[in-house]
């Protein structure tokens, strides 16, 4: 950390900087410079340190120069973390596909895209229940209901499933029906549901805020990890931005900087970062290039029919089938192999849902 | 609402989209142009119908010209809205100011602030006992304990409360002890949490998303006001954008949009919406001059030495009261009058928390 | 300067920057954290020894304490720059308005407005000759021929004029007809246009780059104070941001932060910046309230037909005029004081154009 | 193009507005709604009809259904365009690659560059000679003799070559010497160097604004088109958003979108995109990986010690020739050859500069 002063500060100023420094444990070392003095800090001091000596009188700036996460952090766990979930591992040089539609409808529909999804050689289902949408009169979801269909039709299949938990009261209920849990990119700082989340050890998929930085995105997977659940992945999922054309910018370099600055994996979701159909495609392949351990696919068999009008960005099952094959290639030239699960549908017909 | 077909359509597409339309109640109103089609809705729609529409093949935008939201909306209550706390008016020509700490830290720290507060002539104390930090090792806020201090002192000193709430399972207890309930940046879009505290009756100041739109802001008050609570301020408190000199971007655009389009109070906070103490005062009067109906603004002691970092914003008590008198006259200026409440302090006592 | 090395960098390689530091005749002085090695340079160092130390192996990040223009800092130059133009101070304790239409249309249309605007108590009219269009098939300004028509009507009702120049070429033939040249947002970077004004001696309204941050457009600032020409005002004039309801969010913290950094004359620009008529009044207002040094505002007498459909964001004669009035009550608050020329319309006869 | 009109609109407006349309010679059609009346308008508008219609009394909203750019528009041009220089071809299922330093810096230097670039299998030389740079004290580069560097170089190896002009009166010169001339990202809408620009034939590589919208960027495009100048590229190379650990944002959606909105080949500059070495090679695959006909990519022989700073994102160059060996094993994936020109080092030495 260091302390860049005001060019007015006096002796005085700089020696109540010192003094503070010093009684937080940690070494002062002053620089005077032509135009300022720097205080270096050497040593390893609390997060609250820099909190107030950026308030202090006579400071200019405060610079971190340590991160401000330590779990996440790959200086802190150098290899990559492999997230096993009943086989099926996530993280590495796999490349796991999490396909289905943005909302799950019925039993059959959900069924039916399920057999789809494994068909195409994906292992994971995603599926939402509880849908966060910005106006209070739009669908919102068909709640538990939705989880148990999901559990049903993953069990039947042979597939993992995914879906959207809201809010710390529901953690438990979607835990108990669904393999991974995903925090929306709405709720990527609502610090109670992260604190939940870090209680549990089912594997959580968080969604980048569309404003956050890579700096706050990998602190709220910390609070999770601090929590004691080290099964994190991380979720690009576009930001937003000037464009209004797509639906967000789909922020692909962030896929090798997290992969750098985390040992955590790193999923793409193409749907929601480009809100258009014929954009998924050449955006799926993109997000493999540029390293992704994995993504995660928008499909419906009547996107003309969803009932929350993400249709227009869902795939259709030829198009992800496809897709699939096609990803398998490209995945094979940058070090990414995609294993579905060895295991049988009959073993995962062992969790079915009673 | 209107549909703007693609230019490929076929008359088979067209009849389609005429006859889902009219099976939701509503006329189309067919305009065939020499590019494309473009299908006008007559009459009010289901809010799901616009979503449905733009996922059908043949269509390429459907542009929305009512408003999704109605209860926030100006249209639907032409009058200003004044929320009347303990005989304070907020809204209309009422300028509002809450003034004090980012944390409660102790008693004594609370009651001294809080008697400078009231001594400026403001009418609201503000402080947090729970705050929503970037990473999990930053302080937290003291929690229930920080209610109760601020309880006394608002009680003590004759003013209002206000403090944020961050998870829905804390709004009861938070509604008990403050006056006025806050809902924090990063919570606009937690609609777990708007739907609870449109359970209470309590005023809640619903703060912008730093990165939502004003059309995502009022979806986010429509969901609180849907649940049957009308007191909702909406605060204008920064945006985030390329510029990193300052914390945010205060957008002062929005209050007179915001009071164009809805009808309910619009708060400035230039404290978070500048970062920087030396901000705070042209910013907060640039407010007034816009048309603010009131200030949210951090006063401190001792800013060199608040718990949370954010001293390096917060207003010294002399510029907090020199200020006050200033906005007293710009606000005459612009039509906005500064009453302290005519209510003793005693008046306040008897709401006092036993 | 800082540098701040990569944790992992060896003894060999600290050396190497050491010594080039020194050979940039500037001294080194190294730090040596617990995580990291830190590098402070002391002394004035060339600009490009920051470039060149950011690409050395093993260095993770220069920071940059001085700032990279010296004669639009403060610091230079302590006291606020006065510019004047026949008689009209602009700068420090004065306020100046510049009213007037988008494009020059007509040598009717100019004289009116110049008639309309100089009624109003204002002191510089506003015309654009040349205009930057989006397209190539909009309206591109009537050219010289406006110049002409603009500096006629200037003349007449004894008004500084103000008109965007695009490209050095036109340089001459627009310092030639007007008395201030305005270097619009989309050539804040064209480096040759700001070159060939610094050749001049013509004061230069330079407008903030829609995405430039305030260490940018003083950057820009200083390459025409670098070329001999001291003339210089800042126009904030709005940024681009993911709200699209206003066409730019007029970022008025610009404002004061400009006037601590720079020396320079700040005006605001509350048409461009909001793109709405009706937003146009309360945003001037607190363009004044926040401190500017003046306003730019569009002013047409029919704006329902503009030519360049700018009508949308200009006032009409009388909302002007009432505005002006406010504005002197708002600016005598704040310390701004609203001097209309003290010569008499004949003196600014002398100057016709012939 | 369709007209909303306000909810409060007069009949007598409405025939106004209509009166208005048909003057224009086009029709008006008249849909009128629950809330409010519509107005579409077929036939073939002149662009400025927009532009007054906005401004009219009663007007809400004018939406243009029609693009505005026409000469870039794949409706107009069905067919992939694709520029062929000496041999080389550019657009379609090619993929051509343009290697180099920031700034050429020495003959010597240029030169062996120029013999790695071609080694590896590239096509183009790319090297500045006029920089745009913040600020005025950095290296602006050498010039004119830069330029002629370049194409000694360029002749001698069998490479074309690309430099950037930033001023019209220098796009002779550099038309003189260069085989492909590009416009920085800062002047992408400098409309006067467009329009020179338009006056030649030598091809273009047009790169976007930090901050265009994709409607803007060909809007710029179609400026040097309706020059006369067929021969243009588009470069993506980053945008400006909120996250500052790259130095931009590098949008590879509009790799597929502006494809699909136009005929022009479309590169990518993963160098610029990220500002960051060790991000440009998963940033480049991912370009091709997401249909790009092409990367610019900064490569130096020295990059610790770049003159203009840049060696911080130009790659080595083993690492650069290796990304080229990958690049067109992920090119055959995707539908991408990559042709180097077949005709030997001597044919391009026929154009030796004299």
């Amino acid at each position: 950390m260091i302390v860049v002063t005001k060019s007015s500060i006096t002796e005085e100023r700089i020696a109540e900087i010192v003094a503070h420094i010093e009684r937080a444990g940690v070494q002062a070392h002053v620089s005077r410079g032509t135009d300022r003095t720097v205080i270096g800090i050497i040593g390893k001091a609390e997060p609250t340190l820099a909190e107030h000596l950026r308030q202090m009188k006579g400071v200019e700036q405060v610079i971190k120069i340590s991160k401000s996460y330590k779990l996440a952090s790959r200086d802190f766990h150098p290899d990559d973390t492999i997230i096993e979930v009943k086989g099926v591992k996530i993280g590495g040089d796999q490349l796991v596909v999490m396909g289905g539609p943005c909302a799950v409808e019925s039993p059959e529909q959900i069924d039916e895209i399920a057999r789809l999804v494994k068909a195409a050689g994906a292992q994971v289902l995603r599926g939402g229940a509880f849908k966060p949408r910005t106006g209070p009169y739009s669908f919102q979801g068909i709640g538990v209901e939705g989880l148990k269909m999901m559990a049903e039709a993953g069990s039947k299949h042979g597939l993992l499933t995914i879906t959207e938990v809201m809010t710390p009261e529901y953690v438990d209920v979607c835990a108990e029906y669904a393999d991974i849990l995903q925090v929306g990119t709405r709720n990527m700082q609502n610090f109670d549901l992260l604190r939940k989340l870090g209680t549990i050890r089912k594997p959580v998929l968080l969604k980048r805020g569309f404003s956050a930085t890579y700096d706050e995105f990998l602190n709220a997977a910390e609070y999770i990890l601090a929590g004691g659940n080290p099964n994190v992945m991380l979720c690009e999922r576009g930001i937003r931005t000037f464009e209004t054309y797509t639906r967000n910018t789909l922020d692909l370099a962030a896929i090798p900087v997290l992969q750098q600055l985390s040992h955590l994996p790193v999923i793409s979701d193409p749907s929601h970062g480009t809100g258009r159909r014929e954009l998924v495609e050449p955006m799926a392949k993109a997000s493999v290039a540029a390293g992704a351990n994995g993504l995660i696919i928008e499909m419906h068999t009547d996107p003309d029919n969803s009932m929350t009008g993400d249709g227009v960005q869902s795939l259709f099952p030829d198009q992800f089938a496809r897709l699939m094959k096609e990803l398998e290639q490209l995945g094979a030239l940058v070090g990414r192999r995609f294993d579905t699960p060895k295991e049988p549908a009959e073993r995962f017909a062992e969790w079915k849902v009673v």
